[in-house]
C-alpha cells in the first residue's frame, strides 16, 4: 500500500538490498543516528569527566530511544529535533536521576540532562547525523554492491579475454576485439568510480557551530568552540566542515552524489551494451532465464533482456535527479529550509542506485555469452562487405609502404567489393599492385600469406586480450583490498 | 522502515492525502485496475452474449482477485500479467465451472475462461489500466486538491482586493498594488492550469492492438479488430490510442504530466513569494503557528515560513523529473522495456505533487496578512527615496504634457532626493517648472492637490482591485463547476 | 570565431535553416520586433487621429531604426529599451518636426514623440515583441520544417505500407508488421504534436499593464486602460495576457516550448529506430551517402548512420533545457530579472530544434529501405527459433479452440524447437493433437494448409498496411491545409 | 546576426571574456588543436629521427594550416579529420618535397607525409585535441577568472570581517554575524572548488588506440603500441586514458564539468544572497551604478540588482545541462556518435560559466556595503520582537545553569514580548527568577550588566571575525600560488 515503487515492488523483489539500506535510510535510521549525535555532544561537553563507564551508559541511553516515542513527542512540538531532545532529557533524568552521578565527580543527573543539545542548533545534530548515515550507508551497503559487481566483471573480462568479437562503432562492424576487452571498459571505468566514491564518502563532514555557523552559542559556553566541535565530531569519526552556516557546506555531499551518479551512468552504458548484444539479429549474449519464466504473455518464443532494460530504466528515473542535488547547493543567507524535503529524497536516490546495482550484478553473474554467435558475426563482419573489418589494416599496410592516398585507394576497393558482391579479400586480390604491396608488408610482419591474414579477422585484435587481463587483474586486486 | 520519504514521513504527516492516493497509486491498485481491464476484455469478446447478470458476475470476478494471490503466482511465472491471467482463469473456472453458463446460451465456463486475455498482449492490459488509474487519480485526488487550493486563493484575493501593498520588481519597491491583486496572479495562472489538467486527464487512451500494435492477433479472432478494441475500452470509459506499438502513444500521458508540473511551478512561485513576504524586514504575511510549536531548537523567537519552504523544496525534488518523462518518450521499434521501471515512479511524482498541494492549501487557509506592515512598507516605499514609488506617475504626467525627456528629468529628481535625504515629493516640489506642469496635469485628472496625490501612494493602484475581483469571481465559478 | 556551435558549425552546414531563423532569433531581430511594438503603442495612443497615411509613416519610422544605432545609445543608458525609445524619439522629431503633423488635426510632432513608450514599462514592449517574434518564428520557420518532415514521412509510410518487416519488442523479433506501419507511428505522433504546436503558438500573449501589471500608469492616461491594451496588441495580432505582473504569464510560452520538446522527443525516437535499423547485423535501411564521402578515417568500408546519430545528439543537448523553462516560471513578486538571460537562450533552443529537423528531413527524404534485408530478417524471425514470430497466432488459435493453457503449451513447443534446432513449424507439426486443433482453426479462417500459414509469416500482419495508409492520408491532408 | 546570445549579446558586452575563450572554444580553435595533435603523432612516429630542427619545422607546418582551407576540403570529404589530413599531407609534400629530408637520415618527404595520421583513427586526434583544448581553456581562461573572483571575495571578507550584520535563517533574523563572515562562506566553498577544478583539468587524457581502442592498427606498425601512444601524448603534455574504446573514457571530462557546475552553483548562491540583501526593505548592499544608467524605463527611482540577477539567470540557463553531460557517458559498444553534436556544446557551457564569472567579479569589485543599514537591521533584529536575536544566548545561559526546560521558558518570554509589544530584554527583565539566573551567568562570563549584553547584539558574534580572516587569508595565499 506504499506509494513509492521502492517500498512496494522492490522491497519484495530485492529483499536483501532493501534490508541493507533500511538500516541507514529509513526514517527510523534518521532518528537513531540523530540520537547518536546528541550523545556525542554530551560526551564532548563532559570533557575529562567522561569515564569509560559513563560513555557506555550514554551510548545505551542513545540506543534506547525509540522512533515511536520521538514521533509522539513531535506531534506536540512539531519540531523533530526538539522532540528528540525532550525524549532524551526525560530518559536521562529517569536513568541518572537528578542527583549526583556515581563515579563522575561533581556531576549531577540534572547537569547531564542540561548538556543534552547544549550549544547545538538542530542542524548541528541533523547534518552531522546525516553525514554519518550517508557515509555508513555508502561504506556498508553501496560499496559492497559496487565491489561485488566489479569483481564479477573482472572475472568475466579475464575469462573472455581471448573470445573473438567484432568491434562496433556507430552500430557498424569496425575492427575485431575480444569480448573480454569490451568488458574491460567497464572494469576500468567502474573501478575508478568506486575508488572515487570511497574517497568522497570519507570526506563527509559534520558541524557544531550553531544556527548561523559563527559559534555564537558555544562561544558562551567554552573559550575553545572549535575544540568542542572537533571533540564532538571525533566521537563519530567525522571532521568539521571548513566553514559552516547553519548547514555543513553542501559540496561535500554533492560531490559524493555526483560520483555515485557517474557510476550509475557507467552501469547504464553497460546495460545498453548488453541489451543490444541480445538483439535477435546479434544474439551474442543472453540473460539467464528461469525455467517456468514467461517472456511475453502472447509471444511464447521470446526471451527479453528485461534485467538490462530494468537497469537502464532505473537510470532514467534517477540520473536526472542530480539537478535537484545542484539546486540544493543554494540556500539563502545562513540557510533557508528549501533543501530539507528535497534532501530527504537522497534516500530514494541511493535506493534506486542500489536496486540497479543488485540487478546488474545478477545479470553479470549469470550472463551467457554465445561464443559461436560472436564468431559468426565477426566472420561475416563488415556490414555490406564480408571481411570489411580488415579494410583498416589494408589501409595501414599500404600507408606504411609510403602511399599517401592509401585511405582513398582502399575505400574504393570496398565500394567495388560491395557493388560486385564479393568479399573484401577477393576485391583486394583483384588489384594487382596494391595487393602486391600489401603482401610484401605482411611478409615483413611475419604473416605467411595474405589469405591467412585476411580470412582470419580474429587475429587482428591488437592488444585486446592483454589489456583485458591487465585491467581485470588490477581492479580485482584493488577490490580485494577495499572489500575482502 | 520504508525508504521513500513519501512512504514514511509524509504517509504520517499528510495522512489524508496519502490515503486518497493509495487507492490509485499503490501496487495493489495496479493489480486491481489490471483485473478490471481483463474483465472488460472478456465482456468485449462476449458481444451479444453479455447479459446484465453475467456482467455483474464478471465484475465480481474481477474484484475478488487479491494482490497477494497474484504475487504468489508471479513467483512462478516471473511475469506479472501472466500471473494475473492464471489467477483469473482459475477463479473463473471455480465460479462458472467448465460446463454451460446458465442464462448465456451456448457459453461454457471453459470458453469463458479461454476469453480471458484472449488476443491481448500484456501491455494491452497494463497501459489501458494505467491510463484508467492515472485518470481516476487525477480526477478523484489531484484535481480536488487543486480546486480546493484555487478556491481558497480566490477567496483570499477577493478579501484582500483593496488591501494596499507595494509592488516589487527586482526585489525593489516599484509602484503600488493591492495584496488581492498579487494573489490574483496565482488565481489566474493556477486556474488555467487546472482546466488544462482536467482536459489532459480525459485524453488518456487505452489499446487492444497486440504486441506490436498491428492488431495481428485480434485479426485472427474477429473481422473487426478496431471494433473489438473500441468495445473493450468503452467498458472502461476510454478511447483507443490513434496509433499504437506495443504501447499507447506516450504523448497522451506525457502532456498530462507536463501540465501537472506546470501547476507545480506555479505553486513553487507562490511559495517563494510567501517566503519572501515573511522575511523579518518585510513581515507582510505569516503562516499560522501552532501553540506549542517550536520554530527553532535554539532561537526561541523565530517563526519560520517552513510550510512555504517545504512546498518549494518538494518542487526542487520533483520538478526535474520531467526529464525522465521526456526520456520515456523514446522506446526502440515496437517498444523496449526501458520505460517500465521509470514509468512506475509516476506514482511517486503524483505523490510529491499532492503532498505539496496539501501543504500549500494549509498555508493558504490559515495565512495571516499583516495589513499594517503592508501599509508601512508602502508608505516608506521607494528604497532609498521615500515616496519614490510615485516617480512613475510623475514621469507619465510630465510625458503627457508633451515633454519628451520626462524620464530623464524625473530620474534626476530622484537622485537629488536621495543625495539630500528628502522625500520624492519634497524634491519634486523644489523643481518649479516641472512641479507646475505636473500639478496642472493632476488637476485635469481631478486631484485637488499634488500633495494629496504624492502622499497617498495607495491611491495609485490602477485597476488592482477590479482585476483581483474579476479573476477571483471568474475562477471561483469555474471551480464550482468542476468540483462542487 | 563564435563560441556556440549553432553559430559556427551549423550556420555553415545548414545555411538555409540558419537564415530562416536569423530573421526572428538574432539580436537584430529582437530590436526590430521591439520597434514594431513601440510603433503599435503610438498608434494605440493616437486613437481616431490615426490616419492610414500616418500609420504608414509610423511603420516606416519603426523599420528605419537600425540595431547599431540602438547599441550605441545603450552604451550610455545601459538599458536596452530606454535606448530604443531615445532613438525612436530622435527619429520621430527628425521625421515629423516638433510642429503640426500635416493631415492629423491637432497633432504635433512633439506630442507624437511624447506618445512613444507612453504608459509602457520596458516589458510591455519586450514581452509583447517576444511573443510576436516567437510566434512568427514558429509559424514561419519551425512549422514549415515540421510539416515538410511530416509530409515526407506520410509519403514513406504509404509507399512502404505493404513492405513486410519483423516487428521488434525488447530488441527481439516479435510478430510481423510492415515498414510503412512502423513509420506510421511517427506520422501519428508527430502529426498530433504539429497541430498542438500550431495551437500553442497562436496562444502567445502580449501586455500593456505597466511595471507591476496593475495598469497604474495607463490608468492616469485613459479611463479605459484595458481598451488601450487591446488596441495596442491588436496592431500586432495578439491578445492580452489574462493577468500580468511586469511579465506576461509565463505559461503561454512554457506550454509552447514543452510541446516543441515533445516533438523533439518524437524525432529522437525516430532517429534511434533508424540508427538501429542500420546496424550491420540488421541492415534494413540506409542513409544515402555522398560519392566522395568518407565514413571513417581508418575504416574505409564503413557507412555510418551519422545523420540519425546527429539528431539524437542534438536532442541530448537540448531536451534537458526544459528544466530551465520550468525554472523560468518562477519570478518573485511582480517579477525578478532572473528569467532574462535564461530566456534569451530560447533562441538557441529553437535553433537546436530546427537544425535537428533539417537533418532529419534530409535523412527521411533520401532514406534507402533494403526490402530484401527486411524480408530476410523476417524469414529468419524468432531469435533462436526460426519461424518463432508465429508462436503468437499458434497460441491464439489454440486458445480460441477453448484450451485455457494454450500459452504454456506453445511456450514448451518453442523451447523444444530451440533444443532440437528445428523450426517452430516443424516442432509444432510433431505435436499431433495440438497441430490438429490449430489446423482445424486455420481452416475455419480460410487458410488452405498450416504450412502455407506458418511458412509465410509476412501474411500475419494484421491491419498493418491499412493503418499505415489511413494515418498517412489523414496527416498528409492535414499538413496540406497548414502548410500548402 | 548570430543565434546564440553568447555570440551576439555577450560577445559585445563582455568582450574581454569572449576573446579569452574564443582562442580555445571557437571552431577555428578545434582545427588548430587537431593540427597540433596530428603533428605530435608524426613526431611520435619519427622516434629518434626527430631532430630539434625537424620538430620546429613540423610545428610550423601544424600552425600554417588555416581553418578555411580545411573547411573547403571538408565540402568534398564530408569528414572533418580526413579533410585536415588531406590538407596536412599536401602542405607536407609542398614543404618537404617527396625526396630526402635534409638532416634527417633516411627520411623522405613522402615517408613523412605517410606518417600523418598513420595508425590513428579520427578520434585519436579529436579526443586528444579536445582534452588539450579544454585543459588549456580551463587553465588559461576559466581559472584566472575564478581566482580573480576568489581574491576579490577574500579581500572583501577581510575588510568586512568586523562589520556587524544580522544572521538570517529562513529569511528570519536569527543571531548576529559579521558581513565578512557571511562572505567567508563563499571564500571557503569557491576556494575548494577552484582547487578541485584545477586538479580535474590536469587529469584530462588523450588516446592513440585506434577505432575500437584495442591498438589494432598501431600493433601492425610497432611492437610497442602503448609506447607509441605515450610518446604521442607526451608531446602534448597528456597521459593516455586507462582504457579506451574509440573514445577516451568519458569520466575524465565529465568530472571536470561537474565540478565547474559545482562552482557555478556557489556563484548562484552568492548571487541570490546579494539579490536579497539589495531588497528595498533590507538594503544592506548595492551594486555600483553608472551615472547615466537607467534602472527602469518607467520607474526612475529604481536601482535594480541586475548583475546578480544576471548571474542567477545564467545559472538557470546552464546548470541543468549537466543532464546532457551525464547522457554523454553512454555510448554503445565501442562508440556511437550521439555524443558528438552534444559534446560540441561544452563550448557554450564554458562560455556561459565564464560570462557569469566575469559579471560576478564586476559585482564583487564594486560592491557597496551599507554598514549603517546592516547596523539598523541588526538593532531592530528579531522579526516581531526587537532584540529577539538574543533569545538564543538567553536560552543557553539558562541551560548552563542547569535548567532542562530552558528553551521552553525563553520561547514563552518571546511570545509575551510580542503580545505586549516590548523588547525581548524588557520582557526578560520582567521575569524575576529567570532574569536573576541569566544575570549571574553573564557575570561569570565577565559581562558587567545584562543590559550591556542584551542591548548590544553585535557583540554576540562568536568567532565570526576570526573565521572570516582565517579563511580569507588561507585562500588568498592559495590563489596567489595558482594564479599570481
Amino acid at each position: 500500500m506504499n506509494l513509492s515503487p521502492l517500498d512496494h515492488r522492490y522491497s519484495l523483489s530485492e529483499k536483501e538490498v532493501f534490508q541493507a539500506l533500511e538500516e541507514f535510510l529509513s526514517e527510523n535510521a534518521v532518528i537513531r543516528f540523530c540520537a547518536r549525535a546528541e550523545i556525542a555532544l554530551v560526551k564532548a561537553h563532559l570533557g575529562d569527566a567522561l569515564t569509560a563507564e559513563l560513555a557506555r551508559d550514554l551510548d545505551a541511553l542513545g540506543e534506547e530511544v525509540s522512533p515511536e516515542e520521538v514521533y509522539r513527542e513531535e506531534e506536540i512540538t512539531r519540531h523533530n529535533i526538539r522532540a528528540l531532545v525532550n525524549v532524551l532529557k526525560r530518559r536521562a533524568l529517569a536513568r541518572f536521576g537528578t542527583g549526583a552521578v556515581p563515579g563522575a565527580s561533581g556531576l549531577t543527573g540534572e547537569m547531564l540532562a542540561s548538556y543534552i543539545h547544549l550549544g547545538a542548533t538542530s542542524v548541528d545534530i541533523l547534518d552531522t547525523a546525516q553525514s554519518l548515515r550517508i557515509r555508513s550507508c555508502v561504506e556498508q551497503a553501496v560499496l559492497p554492491l559496487l565491489c561485488g559487481l566489479e569483481k564479477t566483471l573482472c572475472a568475466l573480462a579475464e575469462a573472455e579475454a581471448e573470445t573473438p568479437q567484432v568491434g562496433r562503432t556507430h552500430g557498424q562492424h569496425a575492427v575485431p576485439i575480444t569480448f573480454g576487452f569490451a568488458l574491460a571498459e567497464y572494469v576500468s571505468r567502474l573501478g575508478k568510480s568506486i575508488l572515487e566514491i570511497r574517497l568522497r564518502a570519507r570526506k563527509l563532514r559534520g558541524k557544531l557551530s550553531g544556527p548561523v555557523g559563527a559559534y555564537n552559542g558555544t562561544s558562551m559556553i567554552t573559550p575553545d568552540p572549535l575544540g568542542l566541535e572537533e571533540r564532538y565530531l571525533s566521537f563519530l569519526g567525522l571532521e568539521p566542515s571548513e566553514h559552516s552556516t547553519q548547514l555543513v557546506e553542501p559540496e561535500y555531499l554533492l560531490r559524493l552524489l555526483l560520483e555515485i551518479n557517474t557510476a550509475f551512468g557507467i552501469l547504464a552504458n553497460l546495460a545498453d551494451d548488453l541489451r543490444n548484444l541480445q538483439r535477435s539479429e546479434i544474439g551474442e549474449v543472453f540473460e539467464a532465464f528461469g525455467d517456468g519464466q514467461v517472456g511475453s504473455s502472447t509471444m511464447p518464443q521470446k526471451r527479453n533482456p528485461w534485467n538490462s532494460e530494468h537497469v537502464k530504466s532505473l537510470w532514467k528515473a534517477f540520473a536526472p535527479r542530480v539537478v535537484t542535488f545542484y539546486m540544493d547547493q543554494i540556500s539563502e543567507h545562513q540557510r533557508d529550509l528549501t533543501n530539507s524535503a528535497s534532501g530527504r529524497f537522497v534516500a530514494d536516490y541511493l535506493g534506486g542506485v542500489c536496486f540497479a546495482l543488485g540487478r546488474m550484478t545478477a545479470v553479470a553473474r549469470s550472463l551467457v555469452p554465445d561464443r559461436e554467435a560472436m564468431a559468426r558475426n565477426l566472420a561475416q563482419g563488415g556490414g555490406k562487405v564480408k571481411g570489411g573489418v580488415l579494410a583498416e589494416p589494408a589501409y595501414i599496410l599500404l600507408s606504411e609502404s609510403g602511399a599517401s592516398d592509401a585511405h582513398e585507394v582502399i575505400r574504393r576497393i570496398t565500394l567495388r567489393a560491395e557493388e560486385e558482391g564479393v568479399s573484401f579479400y577477393e576485391a583486394l586480390r583483384a588489384e594487382g599492385d596494391v595487393f602486391k604491396t600489401i603482401t610484401a608488408q605482411l611478409e615483413k610482419l611475419g604473416f605467411r600469406s595474405p589469405q591467412e591474414f585476411f580470412e582470419r579477422p580474429e587475429n587482428y585484435r591488437g592488444l585486446g586480450p592483454q589489456r583485458a587481463r591487465a585491467l581485470a587483474q588490477k581492479y580485482a586486486a584493488l577490490m580485494d583490498k577495499i572489500s575482502p
